[in-house]
Protein backbone atom coordinates (compact mmCIF):
# COMPACT_ATOMS: atom_id res chain seq x y z
CA UNK A 1 0.00 0.00 0.00
CA UNK A 2 1.37 3.02 -1.11
CA UNK A 3 0.24 5.38 1.76
CA UNK A 4 2.01 3.29 4.09
CA UNK A 5 5.17 4.04 2.83
CA UNK A 6 4.38 7.67 1.90
CA UNK A 7 3.85 8.12 6.07
CA UNK A 8 7.08 6.27 6.81
CA UNK A 9 5.45 2.64 7.91
CA UNK A 10 6.82 -0.24 8.11
CA UNK A 11 4.25 -3.50 9.60
CA UNK A 12 6.00 -5.54 12.18
CA UNK A 13 6.01 -9.48 10.90
CA UNK A 14 2.18 -11.21 10.85
CA UNK A 15 1.36 -12.85 14.03
CA UNK A 16 1.45 -16.60 13.76
CA UNK A 17 -1.54 -19.04 14.74
CA UNK A 18 -0.90 -20.39 18.09
CA UNK A 19 -2.74 -23.50 19.65
CA UNK A 20 -5.98 -24.44 18.19
CA UNK A 21 -6.52 -20.50 16.96
CA UNK A 22 -5.69 -18.04 14.08
CA UNK A 23 -5.33 -14.49 13.81
CA UNK A 24 -7.20 -13.57 11.05
CA UNK A 25 -10.43 -15.58 9.96
CA UNK A 26 -12.27 -14.65 6.42
CA UNK A 27 -15.55 -15.60 6.45
CA UNK A 28 -16.71 -14.19 2.76
CA UNK A 29 -15.92 -10.48 2.38
CA UNK A 30 -15.24 -9.85 6.35
CA UNK A 31 -12.22 -10.50 7.94
CA UNK A 32 -12.77 -11.45 12.02
CA UNK A 33 -9.45 -10.20 13.72
CA UNK A 34 -8.52 -12.31 16.80
CA UNK A 35 -7.43 -9.87 19.76
CA UNK A 36 -4.04 -8.79 19.12
CA UNK A 37 -1.07 -7.77 20.82
CA UNK A 38 0.96 -4.78 21.49
CA UNK A 39 3.99 -6.67 20.21
CA UNK A 40 7.03 -4.83 18.42
CA UNK A 41 9.12 -6.36 15.88
CA UNK A 42 12.03 -6.82 18.27
CA UNK A 43 9.30 -9.20 20.59
CA UNK A 44 8.61 -7.13 23.37
CA UNK A 45 5.06 -6.59 24.60
CA UNK A 46 3.94 -3.09 26.11
CA UNK A 47 3.29 -4.75 29.42
CA UNK A 48 1.86 -3.01 32.74
CA UNK A 49 -1.63 -1.56 34.11
CA UNK A 50 -2.89 1.84 33.46
CA UNK A 51 -3.35 3.97 36.43
CA UNK A 52 0.22 2.54 38.00
CA UNK A 53 3.51 3.86 35.94
CA UNK A 54 5.31 1.63 38.15
CA UNK A 55 3.87 -1.50 36.69
CA UNK A 56 4.76 -0.50 33.00
CA UNK A 57 7.83 -1.81 31.12
CA UNK A 58 10.53 0.10 32.06
CA UNK A 59 12.87 0.24 28.59
CA UNK A 60 9.91 0.95 26.08
CA UNK A 61 8.45 3.82 28.96
CA UNK A 62 12.02 5.62 29.31
CA UNK A 63 12.06 5.62 24.77
CA UNK A 64 9.03 7.70 24.81
CA UNK A 65 9.84 11.18 24.38
CA UNK A 66 6.79 13.07 24.25
CA UNK A 67 5.97 17.31 24.17
CA UNK A 68 2.54 16.02 26.30
CA UNK A 69 2.39 16.48 29.69
CA UNK A 70 0.68 12.59 30.42
CA UNK A 71 3.56 10.69 29.73
CA UNK A 72 1.55 7.33 31.33
CA UNK A 73 -1.55 8.27 28.87
CA UNK A 74 1.05 8.57 26.11
CA UNK A 75 2.62 4.86 26.66
CA UNK A 76 -0.88 3.48 26.61
CA UNK A 77 -1.77 5.10 23.56
CA UNK A 78 1.63 3.91 21.82
CA UNK A 79 1.01 0.58 22.70
CA UNK A 80 -2.73 0.81 21.58
CA UNK A 81 -1.26 2.02 18.00
CA UNK A 82 1.52 -0.66 18.03
CA UNK A 83 -1.44 -3.25 18.28
CA UNK A 84 -3.04 -1.48 15.03
CA UNK A 85 0.41 -2.15 13.29
CA UNK A 86 -0.29 -5.63 14.57
CA UNK A 87 -3.92 -5.62 12.78
CA UNK A 88 -3.02 -4.58 9.96
CA UNK A 89 0.07 -7.10 9.52
CA UNK A 90 -2.57 -9.52 10.09
CA UNK A 91 -4.94 -7.89 7.17
CA UNK A 92 -2.24 -7.65 4.92
CA UNK A 93 -1.49 -11.49 5.33
CA UNK A 94 -5.14 -12.07 4.74
CA UNK A 95 -5.74 -10.33 1.69
CA UNK A 96 -2.47 -9.64 0.10
CA UNK A 97 -2.81 -5.75 0.49
CA UNK A 98 -4.09 -2.91 2.52
CA UNK A 99 -5.81 -1.95 -0.77
CA UNK A 100 -8.20 -4.39 -0.47
CA UNK A 101 -10.00 -2.98 2.93
CA UNK A 102 -13.37 -1.49 1.76
CA UNK A 103 -14.38 -0.66 5.21
CA UNK A 104 -13.47 -0.56 8.99
CA UNK A 105 -16.27 -2.34 10.96
CA UNK A 106 -15.58 -2.19 14.35
CA UNK A 107 -12.78 -2.51 16.97
CA UNK A 108 -13.08 -4.11 20.37
CA UNK A 109 -10.27 -2.90 22.90
CA UNK A 110 -9.40 -3.63 26.32
CA UNK A 111 -7.14 -2.02 28.48
CA UNK A 112 -5.70 -3.29 31.78
CA UNK A 113 -6.23 -0.99 33.98
CA UNK A 114 -6.31 -0.11 37.84
CA UNK A 115 -10.28 0.52 39.45
CA UNK A 116 -9.57 4.27 39.69
CA UNK A 117 -8.28 4.60 35.95
CA UNK A 118 -11.36 5.81 33.42
CA UNK A 119 -9.88 6.37 30.10
CA UNK A 120 -9.72 3.57 28.36
CA UNK A 121 -11.28 5.58 25.55
CA UNK A 122 -8.27 8.00 25.28
CA UNK A 123 -5.78 4.59 25.30
CA UNK A 124 -8.12 3.04 22.24
CA UNK A 125 -7.43 6.24 20.08
CA UNK A 126 -3.41 5.40 19.43
CA UNK A 127 -4.71 2.50 17.34
CA UNK A 128 -8.40 4.39 15.85
CA UNK A 129 -5.87 7.44 15.26
CA UNK A 130 -3.54 4.99 12.88
CA UNK A 131 -6.55 3.16 10.95
CA UNK A 132 -7.62 6.67 9.86
CA UNK A 133 -4.12 8.03 8.96
CA UNK A 134 -4.01 4.76 7.09
CA UNK A 135 -7.03 4.73 5.14
CA UNK A 136 -8.81 7.69 5.67
CA UNK A 137 -11.78 8.87 7.08
CA UNK A 138 -14.01 7.39 4.39
CA UNK A 139 -12.67 3.74 5.23
CA UNK A 140 -11.19 4.22 8.59
CA UNK A 141 -13.91 5.41 10.58
CA UNK A 142 -15.19 2.47 12.61
CA UNK A 143 -17.61 1.24 15.37
CA UNK A 144 -15.79 0.93 18.64
CA UNK A 145 -15.95 -0.15 22.26
CA UNK A 146 -13.78 0.49 25.02
CA UNK A 147 -13.46 -1.35 28.51
CA UNK A 148 -10.69 -2.14 31.23
CA UNK A 149 -9.99 -5.21 33.02
CA UNK A 150 -7.42 -5.85 36.01
CA UNK A 151 -6.16 -9.00 33.96
CA UNK A 152 -5.05 -9.49 30.81
CA UNK A 153 -2.79 -12.07 28.97
CA UNK A 154 0.99 -11.89 29.14
CA UNK A 155 0.52 -8.58 31.34
CA UNK A 156 -0.36 -6.50 27.90
CA UNK A 157 -1.65 -3.09 28.49
CA UNK A 158 -4.21 -3.63 25.72
CA UNK A 159 -5.54 -5.84 23.62
CA UNK A 160 -7.81 -4.89 20.07
CA UNK A 161 -9.85 -7.10 18.37
CA UNK A 162 -11.56 -6.30 14.68
CA UNK A 163 -13.79 -6.47 12.00
CA UNK A 164 -13.14 -5.41 8.98
CA UNK A 165 -14.93 -5.33 5.57
CA UNK A 166 -12.59 -6.52 2.51
CA UNK A 167 -12.83 -6.26 -1.54
CA UNK A 168 -14.94 -8.83 -3.34
CA UNK A 169 -11.62 -11.09 -4.68
CA UNK B 1 -41.99 4.71 15.66
CA UNK B 2 -46.01 4.83 17.12
CA UNK B 3 -44.91 1.97 19.77
CA UNK B 4 -42.70 4.64 21.73
CA UNK B 5 -44.79 6.87 22.17
CA UNK B 6 -47.99 4.52 22.93
CA UNK B 7 -44.92 3.51 26.26
CA UNK B 8 -44.55 7.43 26.82
CA UNK B 9 -41.10 6.73 25.61
CA UNK B 10 -38.93 9.83 24.25
CA UNK B 11 -35.25 9.06 23.09
CA UNK B 12 -32.05 11.37 24.08
CA UNK B 13 -30.23 12.84 21.20
CA UNK B 14 -28.33 10.27 19.91
CA UNK B 15 -24.49 10.20 20.53
CA UNK B 16 -22.24 11.86 18.23
CA UNK B 17 -19.12 10.85 16.55
CA UNK B 18 -16.23 11.20 18.98
CA UNK B 19 -12.54 10.87 18.19
CA UNK B 20 -11.57 8.93 15.50
CA UNK B 21 -14.65 6.47 15.77
CA UNK B 22 -18.55 6.55 15.08
CA UNK B 23 -21.63 5.67 17.27
CA UNK B 24 -23.05 3.26 14.67
CA UNK B 25 -21.46 1.59 11.95
CA UNK B 26 -23.82 0.39 8.87
CA UNK B 27 -22.70 -2.29 6.55
CA UNK B 28 -25.40 -3.55 4.18
CA UNK B 29 -28.23 -4.32 6.45
CA UNK B 30 -25.93 -4.41 9.45
CA UNK B 31 -25.85 -2.02 12.47
CA UNK B 32 -22.55 -2.74 14.39
CA UNK B 33 -23.09 -0.11 17.29
CA UNK B 34 -20.45 0.65 19.43
CA UNK B 35 -20.36 0.95 23.40
CA UNK B 36 -22.80 2.66 24.12
CA UNK B 37 -23.02 4.88 27.69
CA UNK B 38 -25.69 5.39 30.46
CA UNK B 39 -26.39 9.09 29.11
CA UNK B 40 -28.84 11.30 30.44
CA UNK B 41 -30.20 13.91 27.98
CA UNK B 42 -29.23 16.55 30.41
CA UNK B 43 -26.01 15.31 30.05
CA UNK B 44 -25.08 13.75 33.88
CA UNK B 45 -24.54 10.25 33.48
CA UNK B 46 -24.58 6.86 35.90
CA UNK B 47 -21.68 6.52 37.64
CA UNK B 48 -20.15 4.00 39.87
CA UNK B 49 -19.05 0.55 40.95
CA UNK B 50 -22.01 -1.84 41.42
CA UNK B 51 -21.27 -4.21 44.48
CA UNK B 52 -21.09 -0.63 46.30
CA UNK B 53 -23.06 1.65 46.65
CA UNK B 54 -21.27 4.72 48.18
CA UNK B 55 -19.57 4.63 44.49
CA UNK B 56 -22.95 5.75 43.14
CA UNK B 57 -23.93 8.95 41.76
CA UNK B 58 -25.90 10.35 44.84
CA UNK B 59 -28.37 12.33 42.83
CA UNK B 60 -29.06 9.66 40.53
CA UNK B 61 -29.77 7.07 43.24
CA UNK B 62 -31.55 9.44 45.57
CA UNK B 63 -34.44 9.94 42.24
CA UNK B 64 -35.22 6.19 42.19
CA UNK B 65 -38.51 5.52 43.91
CA UNK B 66 -38.90 1.54 43.97
CA UNK B 67 -41.04 -0.66 45.97
CA UNK B 68 -38.38 -3.52 44.98
CA UNK B 69 -36.19 -4.76 47.92
CA UNK B 70 -32.38 -4.26 45.94
CA UNK B 71 -32.46 -0.28 45.62
CA UNK B 72 -28.29 -0.88 44.05
CA UNK B 73 -29.98 -3.03 41.83
CA UNK B 74 -32.26 -1.20 40.20
CA UNK B 75 -29.75 1.52 39.98
CA UNK B 76 -27.76 -0.42 37.57
CA UNK B 77 -31.20 -1.79 35.62
CA UNK B 78 -31.92 2.34 35.24
CA UNK B 79 -28.74 2.82 34.09
CA UNK B 80 -28.60 -0.18 31.80
CA UNK B 81 -31.77 0.77 29.98
CA UNK B 82 -30.80 4.07 29.66
CA UNK B 83 -27.75 2.88 27.92
CA UNK B 84 -31.03 1.15 26.02
CA UNK B 85 -32.40 4.55 24.88
CA UNK B 86 -29.03 5.53 23.89
CA UNK B 87 -28.45 2.47 21.27
CA UNK B 88 -32.18 3.34 20.55
CA UNK B 89 -31.20 7.12 19.27
CA UNK B 90 -28.53 5.70 17.08
CA UNK B 91 -30.46 3.72 15.27
CA UNK B 92 -33.23 5.79 14.90
CA UNK B 93 -30.33 8.45 13.43
CA UNK B 94 -28.72 5.59 11.53
CA UNK B 95 -32.27 4.25 9.52
CA UNK B 96 -34.74 7.45 9.92
CA UNK B 97 -37.17 5.06 11.97
CA UNK B 98 -37.30 2.08 14.37
CA UNK B 99 -39.72 0.35 12.33
CA UNK B 100 -36.89 -0.45 10.07
CA UNK B 101 -35.13 -3.21 12.89
CA UNK B 102 -35.97 -6.49 11.46
CA UNK B 103 -33.71 -8.09 14.13
CA UNK B 104 -31.95 -7.21 17.37
CA UNK B 105 -29.17 -9.81 16.91
CA UNK B 106 -26.79 -9.61 19.90
CA UNK B 107 -25.81 -7.23 23.03
CA UNK B 108 -22.36 -7.37 24.75
CA UNK B 109 -22.85 -5.49 27.98
CA UNK B 110 -20.14 -4.92 30.41
CA UNK B 111 -21.10 -3.87 34.28
CA UNK B 112 -18.26 -2.53 36.49
CA UNK B 113 -18.69 -4.01 39.19
CA UNK B 114 -16.83 -5.32 42.81
CA UNK B 115 -14.85 -8.12 43.01
CA UNK B 116 -17.93 -10.10 44.66
CA UNK B 117 -20.81 -8.78 43.05
CA UNK B 118 -21.66 -11.77 40.49
CA UNK B 119 -25.29 -10.43 39.10
CA UNK B 120 -24.26 -8.80 35.89
CA UNK B 121 -26.85 -10.56 33.68
CA UNK B 122 -29.35 -9.21 36.33
CA UNK B 123 -27.85 -5.28 35.65
CA UNK B 124 -28.22 -6.20 31.92
CA UNK B 125 -32.29 -6.96 31.74
CA UNK B 126 -32.64 -3.81 32.49
CA UNK B 127 -31.88 -3.00 28.31
CA UNK B 128 -32.66 -6.19 27.26
CA UNK B 129 -36.28 -5.84 28.63
CA UNK B 130 -36.64 -2.08 27.27
CA UNK B 131 -35.65 -3.51 23.48
CA UNK B 132 -38.41 -6.45 23.58
CA UNK B 133 -40.70 -3.94 25.10
CA UNK B 134 -40.00 -1.73 21.94
CA UNK B 135 -39.83 -4.06 19.48
CA UNK B 136 -41.54 -7.00 20.59
CA UNK B 137 -40.63 -10.95 21.13
CA UNK B 138 -39.97 -11.51 17.39
CA UNK B 139 -37.82 -8.62 16.88
CA UNK B 140 -36.32 -7.54 20.23
CA UNK B 141 -35.11 -10.92 21.64
CA UNK B 142 -31.22 -11.04 21.11
CA UNK B 143 -28.47 -13.38 21.87
CA UNK B 144 -26.44 -11.48 24.61
CA UNK B 145 -22.92 -11.85 27.17
CA UNK B 146 -23.05 -10.06 30.02
CA UNK B 147 -19.36 -9.51 32.08
CA UNK B 148 -18.17 -7.75 34.56
CA UNK B 149 -15.02 -5.21 34.84
CA UNK B 150 -13.04 -3.52 37.32
CA UNK B 151 -12.81 -0.47 35.21
CA UNK B 152 -14.64 1.46 32.56
CA UNK B 153 -14.56 4.77 30.83
CA UNK B 154 -15.60 8.17 32.89
CA UNK B 155 -16.49 5.61 35.20
CA UNK B 156 -19.77 4.67 34.18
CA UNK B 157 -21.57 1.94 35.71
CA UNK B 158 -22.88 0.12 32.50
CA UNK B 159 -21.38 -0.26 28.53
CA UNK B 160 -23.47 -1.94 25.93
CA UNK B 161 -22.49 -2.41 22.19
CA UNK B 162 -25.47 -4.14 20.36
CA UNK B 163 -25.60 -5.59 16.36
CA UNK B 164 -28.62 -5.03 14.62
CA UNK B 165 -30.21 -6.24 11.33
CA UNK B 166 -32.43 -3.61 9.35
CA UNK B 167 -34.77 -3.98 6.56
CA UNK B 168 -32.80 -3.63 2.98
CA UNK B 169 -34.16 -0.01 1.90
CA UNK C 1 -23.07 -36.24 15.01
CA UNK C 2 -20.45 -39.58 14.36
CA UNK C 3 -17.49 -37.77 15.35
CA UNK C 4 -19.24 -36.77 19.12
CA UNK C 5 -19.95 -40.85 19.54
CA UNK C 6 -16.40 -41.67 18.34
CA UNK C 7 -14.85 -39.15 20.58
CA UNK C 8 -17.11 -40.87 23.29
CA UNK C 9 -19.08 -37.17 23.71
CA UNK C 10 -22.45 -36.31 25.44
CA UNK C 11 -23.89 -33.28 25.22
CA UNK C 12 -25.28 -31.57 28.37
CA UNK C 13 -29.03 -30.40 27.61
CA UNK C 14 -29.00 -26.63 26.30
CA UNK C 15 -29.02 -23.63 27.74
CA UNK C 16 -32.52 -22.35 27.79
CA UNK C 17 -33.68 -18.80 26.60
CA UNK C 18 -33.84 -16.88 30.04
CA UNK C 19 -35.31 -13.36 30.76
CA UNK C 20 -35.55 -11.05 27.83
CA UNK C 21 -32.60 -13.05 25.89
CA UNK C 22 -31.90 -16.22 23.98
CA UNK C 23 -28.83 -18.55 23.96
CA UNK C 24 -28.63 -18.48 20.23
CA UNK C 25 -29.60 -16.58 17.34
CA UNK C 26 -29.63 -17.32 13.91
CA UNK C 27 -29.54 -14.88 11.15
CA UNK C 28 -29.21 -16.21 7.81
CA UNK C 29 -26.20 -18.64 8.03
CA UNK C 30 -24.80 -17.07 10.80
CA UNK C 31 -25.27 -18.31 14.43
CA UNK C 32 -24.70 -15.21 17.03
CA UNK C 33 -24.23 -17.57 20.54
CA UNK C 34 -24.76 -15.88 24.11
CA UNK C 35 -22.11 -16.03 26.64
CA UNK C 36 -22.26 -19.87 27.54
CA UNK C 37 -21.62 -21.01 31.21
CA UNK C 38 -19.47 -23.87 32.13
CA UNK C 39 -22.41 -25.87 33.37
CA UNK C 40 -22.76 -29.24 33.93
CA UNK C 41 -25.60 -31.61 33.35
CA UNK C 42 -26.08 -31.73 36.66
CA UNK C 43 -26.42 -28.29 37.31
CA UNK C 44 -23.29 -27.70 38.98
CA UNK C 45 -20.97 -24.74 38.02
CA UNK C 46 -17.32 -24.12 37.74
CA UNK C 47 -16.90 -20.91 39.65
CA UNK C 48 -13.77 -19.36 41.16
CA UNK C 49 -11.03 -16.63 39.90
CA UNK C 50 -7.65 -18.14 38.55
CA UNK C 51 -5.32 -17.27 40.25
CA UNK C 52 -6.35 -18.25 43.45
CA UNK C 53 -7.36 -21.58 44.03
CA UNK C 54 -9.01 -21.61 47.47
CA UNK C 55 -12.04 -19.45 45.38
CA UNK C 56 -12.72 -22.72 42.91
CA UNK C 57 -15.58 -25.14 43.72
CA UNK C 58 -14.13 -28.02 45.76
CA UNK C 59 -15.99 -30.90 45.08
CA UNK C 60 -14.74 -30.30 41.10
CA UNK C 61 -10.94 -29.16 41.80
CA UNK C 62 -11.06 -32.57 43.58
CA UNK C 63 -12.62 -35.04 40.87
CA UNK C 64 -9.85 -33.98 38.39
CA UNK C 65 -7.32 -36.27 38.01
CA UNK C 66 -4.20 -34.73 35.95
CA UNK C 67 -0.37 -35.80 35.97
CA UNK C 68 0.30 -32.43 34.75
CA UNK C 69 1.84 -29.78 36.72
CA UNK C 70 -0.52 -27.03 36.91
CA UNK C 71 -3.95 -28.49 38.84
CA UNK C 72 -5.24 -24.73 38.97
CA UNK C 73 -5.01 -24.42 34.78
CA UNK C 74 -6.35 -27.89 34.26
CA UNK C 75 -8.94 -26.57 36.41
CA UNK C 76 -10.24 -23.61 34.50
CA UNK C 77 -9.42 -25.34 30.96
CA UNK C 78 -11.95 -28.22 32.06
CA UNK C 79 -14.32 -25.17 32.72
CA UNK C 80 -13.40 -23.63 29.09
CA UNK C 81 -14.35 -27.25 27.96
CA UNK C 82 -17.02 -27.67 29.55
CA UNK C 83 -18.39 -24.20 28.04
CA UNK C 84 -17.84 -25.53 24.68
CA UNK C 85 -19.45 -28.57 25.06
CA UNK C 86 -22.51 -26.67 26.16
CA UNK C 87 -21.91 -24.22 23.20
CA UNK C 88 -22.28 -27.45 20.97
CA UNK C 89 -25.58 -28.25 22.56
CA UNK C 90 -26.92 -24.86 21.44
CA UNK C 91 -25.47 -25.08 18.12
CA UNK C 92 -27.10 -28.76 17.78
CA UNK C 93 -30.68 -27.40 18.92
CA UNK C 94 -30.37 -24.58 16.82
CA UNK C 95 -29.64 -26.89 13.42
CA UNK C 96 -30.23 -29.96 14.03
CA UNK C 97 -26.80 -31.97 13.72
CA UNK C 98 -23.90 -30.15 14.15
CA UNK C 99 -22.59 -31.24 10.93
CA UNK C 100 -24.30 -28.74 9.16
CA UNK C 101 -21.65 -26.45 11.29
CA UNK C 102 -19.18 -24.48 8.53
CA UNK C 103 -17.02 -22.84 10.16
CA UNK C 104 -16.43 -21.92 13.61
CA UNK C 105 -15.70 -18.18 12.87
CA UNK C 106 -14.35 -16.66 16.42
CA UNK C 107 -14.67 -16.92 20.08
CA UNK C 108 -14.96 -14.68 22.20
CA UNK C 109 -13.54 -15.45 26.23
CA UNK C 110 -13.92 -13.94 29.32
CA UNK C 111 -11.68 -15.61 32.24
CA UNK C 112 -12.46 -14.46 36.05
CA UNK C 113 -9.10 -13.59 37.32
CA UNK C 114 -6.97 -12.23 40.12
CA UNK C 115 -5.17 -9.37 39.09
CA UNK C 116 -1.75 -11.10 38.64
CA UNK C 117 -3.25 -14.03 36.58
CA UNK C 118 -1.99 -14.07 33.26
CA UNK C 119 -2.21 -17.13 31.29
CA UNK C 120 -6.04 -16.74 30.35
CA UNK C 121 -5.01 -18.03 26.79
CA UNK C 122 -4.26 -21.03 28.13
CA UNK C 123 -7.36 -21.34 30.24
CA UNK C 124 -9.27 -20.99 26.76
CA UNK C 125 -7.83 -23.60 24.96
CA UNK C 126 -9.62 -25.85 26.89
CA UNK C 127 -12.53 -24.65 24.46
CA UNK C 128 -10.43 -23.77 21.62
CA UNK C 129 -9.20 -27.70 21.62
CA UNK C 130 -12.48 -29.49 22.05
CA UNK C 131 -14.04 -27.32 18.84
CA UNK C 132 -11.08 -28.12 17.03
CA UNK C 133 -11.24 -32.28 17.99
CA UNK C 134 -15.08 -32.55 17.30
CA UNK C 135 -14.76 -30.47 13.70
CA UNK C 136 -11.23 -30.59 12.52
CA UNK C 137 -9.20 -28.24 12.09
CA UNK C 138 -10.84 -26.81 8.64
CA UNK C 139 -14.02 -26.12 10.16
CA UNK C 140 -12.62 -25.63 13.79
CA UNK C 141 -10.62 -23.55 13.62
CA UNK C 142 -11.31 -19.71 14.44
CA UNK C 143 -10.04 -16.04 15.87
CA UNK C 144 -10.27 -15.87 19.54
CA UNK C 145 -9.90 -13.43 22.20
CA UNK C 146 -9.67 -13.85 25.72
CA UNK C 147 -9.24 -11.39 28.42
CA UNK C 148 -9.80 -11.52 32.31
CA UNK C 149 -11.50 -9.81 34.16
CA UNK C 150 -12.26 -9.53 38.19
CA UNK C 151 -16.22 -10.23 38.28
CA UNK C 152 -18.34 -12.86 35.86
CA UNK C 153 -21.95 -13.34 36.54
CA UNK C 154 -22.51 -16.22 39.25
CA UNK C 155 -19.22 -16.57 40.22
CA UNK C 156 -18.37 -18.77 36.99
CA UNK C 157 -14.68 -18.65 36.06
CA UNK C 158 -15.22 -18.86 32.74
CA UNK C 159 -17.56 -17.35 30.03
CA UNK C 160 -17.47 -17.49 26.40
CA UNK C 161 -19.74 -16.72 23.36
CA UNK C 162 -19.00 -17.74 19.67
CA UNK C 163 -19.88 -16.87 16.26
CA UNK C 164 -20.73 -19.94 14.08
CA UNK C 165 -21.31 -20.00 10.05
CA UNK C 166 -23.69 -23.01 8.94
CA UNK C 167 -24.76 -25.10 5.43
CA UNK C 168 -27.44 -22.63 4.21
CA UNK C 169 -30.17 -25.15 4.83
Amino acid sequence: MQRLSDMGLSLPPAPKPAANYIPCQKVGDVLYLSGHLPLQSDGTLFTGCMGDVSTFDKDLLDAITTDKDDLALTYGQKAARQVGLNLLASIQQAVGDLDQVEKVIKLFGVVQSTNDFHQQHLVLNGCSDLLVQVFGPDIGLHARSAIGTNALPLNIVVEIEAIVKVKDV
